[in-house]
């Protein structure tokens, strides 16, 4: 005999672009909004009864229609409204997560002067947020940032590892540190100020990246977290998961020629991964 | 205050490939592994101590001695044979998660004849399996597909949903039905012949998902999983993932043609999303 | 003094799917079309002058309702009905060049049985064709393969190259020869039998690459195209391009291993790249 | 009879980074390279003879050691010094092409001060540079850039197409524009400044896009080429293209709601595409 276990459905990768005017200025933001309800589905699955299924079109339809008439300044409220028209207009729902991912589109400075209607996508660094309520309960709202991609070109050493018979790594007094960075955290209160929490945290992770005398990503990575927990009271925990972007010592020795850290290899693969939780 | 909560750190996208020969013909494999460790590496963090700390390039290293003389013939079994070298050669490691995929390399038919030394890779399909094992506890495998890509262009259907004020999807007697499945299965038995069950539950799902008789992706969804646990009775559970491709129905009627189920538009987003474990 | 010189524009991605209905089993085809136009657009580039432009979203429409109407068997078929509609409704079209992918859809075969109505996606590699018209002119078509995606363990070596104060290399004696190669043809005859010759073709190009003693990729190459252009007299002159899939073999000498051909680095980059026109 | 029409080969994606060391601070770049030569090299494809053929691996080398002994400020600079070895030193190479991509690495800013050390990566937007030379010529340069991603709320319009049967588009006075453009110009002398000329180019260009009053892609796409032709002597001509990122005002007429361009649905596929020179 066959049992349904834990299961949902949703919609993925529903896109929405959205223009905000001010007297002086248009703002334009850029989402990608996934939607994945829990609830009363079993029968759907078991018999072939769609009579509780929303469909996924109309949850895609649902988006569009609460960013029309919402004055969310955040992915994170946004994600909260849209969260709880669905849980408020279907009963068999019983829990809702919203996942949205903002584009990094930044004003256009031209002449030293921001153009009020001209935006350039400044990487493919992406904001986030997974908003998660359960019918009964308050928000859990997890807010962070994908692909933040960062290197120092010193400051950065690895040594004292464990040698073994399969060990070939040199030690390394100086190399260079790079990361595409994933980084999430979590609120202690129920409403921070999401924007401005945000940009505090980003900026005190490169602010500590930069000064840091890393003595391995674990090290790094713990400070930046630290700094980040001391710098917004706002946050009960940050996430930061670090792969290395190796850039290789070229080793020219066959061709006559020294390397005093000069010319590198980047390779995309392998890397290492290194990822931790920083609590209070 | 800050302290360290959860981490890992380890190895990704260490890539491998094997030449395994037999008297009359080659075997071809293709492996990308990633090696996960847990353990006692606070001080890496907060003390800058990396003496407990195996570099990321041994556990690369590792991989490649390991498979020079291991006779593993499936992932699964490789998986296991690497992290129990890991586990018994690094005390200060309690946990260790490996991930193995394998390329669909098949080998090439040749006028009907199947080639000794020569394949193609059929698909960005993968074959995967992760491996955990806790050091006082067993392995843990979980084994699957990544990328199955099929289709039906007929036996689906969609019908008998909620409307609301904001459904715009019509109900659909006869529409295309296509998947990108992600598929997971973890086992009952301590060791189960790996690639006799893999095989046995692909041919399986196949089968189910081409007869169905479809009400929705739910309800196929969970007949193919159904079937699975029914063929293989080596398995516990089975946890399908099946992002719809949408193929919607043109609409030509702006141009005075008909469109009797003939011609779709394609779309990759957004998409609809189901997933569900189903057990025994 | 700026002047506007050649130049067009078109709609491109534009995705349609097809089943072709018989009386015992259904065809299905997945297609990506590109249309682009050359002719008489200059004032809209120097006087915003749109009267002689056709909108790309009235080419993506054509794409649909030309599709509906067509019994193209092929995309080669296809293209040209396409181009030859978008000639004849719009004069100020001087040329019309159509680009189209087809992916890999194939028949589930189940129980050793074709399935009527069931497909798999056999790869990322697509069928293509190029298809181009000046108003006064014929058809010139150009058909091909991308992502041919292809193996072999053993009949490749390479020796005997140049040396110099740079080279690292070792001559190889066996290595693994495997590629992605992208291959295009362009025809003798203008109304061939476009599926059958693109079958020959490929059946003839894999042959050939299996049973080949290679001495090198250009080596490889060169017979693969001319055994192309040996069993299809309808095709002018083939074009391979075919960088390497580099396999290297793993160096486990610091770890008290051999390594007879056994283990191999996949790489992706940096890779060999090597491409030809094999003419008659 | 086969025969051996154009050919080349060389090597792809070979990647490099450099530290650059002043006093005061590093400058840091990243690097992927491609070499493509042409030469005497009939007898490797037809008679298996390498003896003329420098291997791909070596030219790998080459650009490791040359860039080791390279002052070579720019990707134009480093591309000719490059060519010229391999040219210099393998009399069977009658053409050297080299193609660099630079990634966007930017000195991160922390309080306001530029970090002696630390760098972001920028967007996916790469600076590109085509050099070739043939033997007995002069290097021919062709700069430019990939993935310039841009896009402006307003001043952009589409009205006074062509109208026929398969037309659905509405005319847009006021629509968002927005491209992923990739450029290139080439230079009117031998030996322009070719970072400062690239600056001055691509700030035009965003200056022209900006303030532009856009009644299509074309018309923008010209003027912005005029602009740069005007602001930099040092080039003889531009190419532009364009291709659209639609956002699609979403229609919310269903649900009672207007959509005064506030709301839009961004697309990927299908999409319009331009493209021009734009010549003296």
């Amino acid at each position: 005999m066959a049992r349904l276990g834990a299961n949902c459905y949703g919609k993925s990768r529903v896109r929405l672009s959205r223009i905000t005017r001010s007297a002086d200025r248009h703002d334009f933001n850029e989402w990608t909004v996934q939607v994945l309800l829990h609830g009363d589905f079993e029968t759907s699955f078991t018999e072939a009864d769609n009579s509780r299924i929303l469909p996924t079109d109309t949850m895609k339809n649902t988006v569009y229609s609460i960013a029309r008439r919402s004055s969310a300044a955040t992915i994170e409220e946004f994600a909260m409204e849209l969260g709880d028209y669905l849980l408020n207009n279907n009963p068999q729902v019983s829990k809702a997560s919203i996942e949205i991912d903002e584009k990094c589109w930044e004003r256009l400075v031209i002449d030293r002067i921001p153009d009020a209607t001209t935006f350039k996508l400044a990487g493919d660094e992406v904001q986030t947020v997974r908003a998660e309520r359960d019918r009964e309960g308050g928000w859990v709202i997890t807010s962070g940032v994908d692909g933040l991609t960062i290197l120092k070109t010193t400051k950065s050493a690895f040594t004292g590892y464990i040698k073994d018979r399969l060990t070939t790594l040199k030690p390394a007094a100086d190399r260079i540190l790079g990361t595409r960075a994933t980084i999430r955290w979590d609120y202690v209160s129920v409403s921070p100020k999401f924007s401005e929490v945000r940009a505090r945290i980003i900026a005190v992770l490169l602010k500590e990246f930069a000064a840091h005398h890393s003595m391995s990503v674990q090290h790094t990575l713990f400070d930046m977290g630290k700094a980040a927990l001391s710098a917004a009271p706002e946050i009960a925990r940050i996430h930061l998961a670090m792969p290395n972007l190796h850039h290789l010592l070229a080793d020219l020795s066959h061709f006559g020629q020294d390397n005093p850290n000069h010319i590198f290899v980047p390779i995309d693969e392998p890397h290492g991964y290194i990822e931790a939780t920083i609590e209070r």
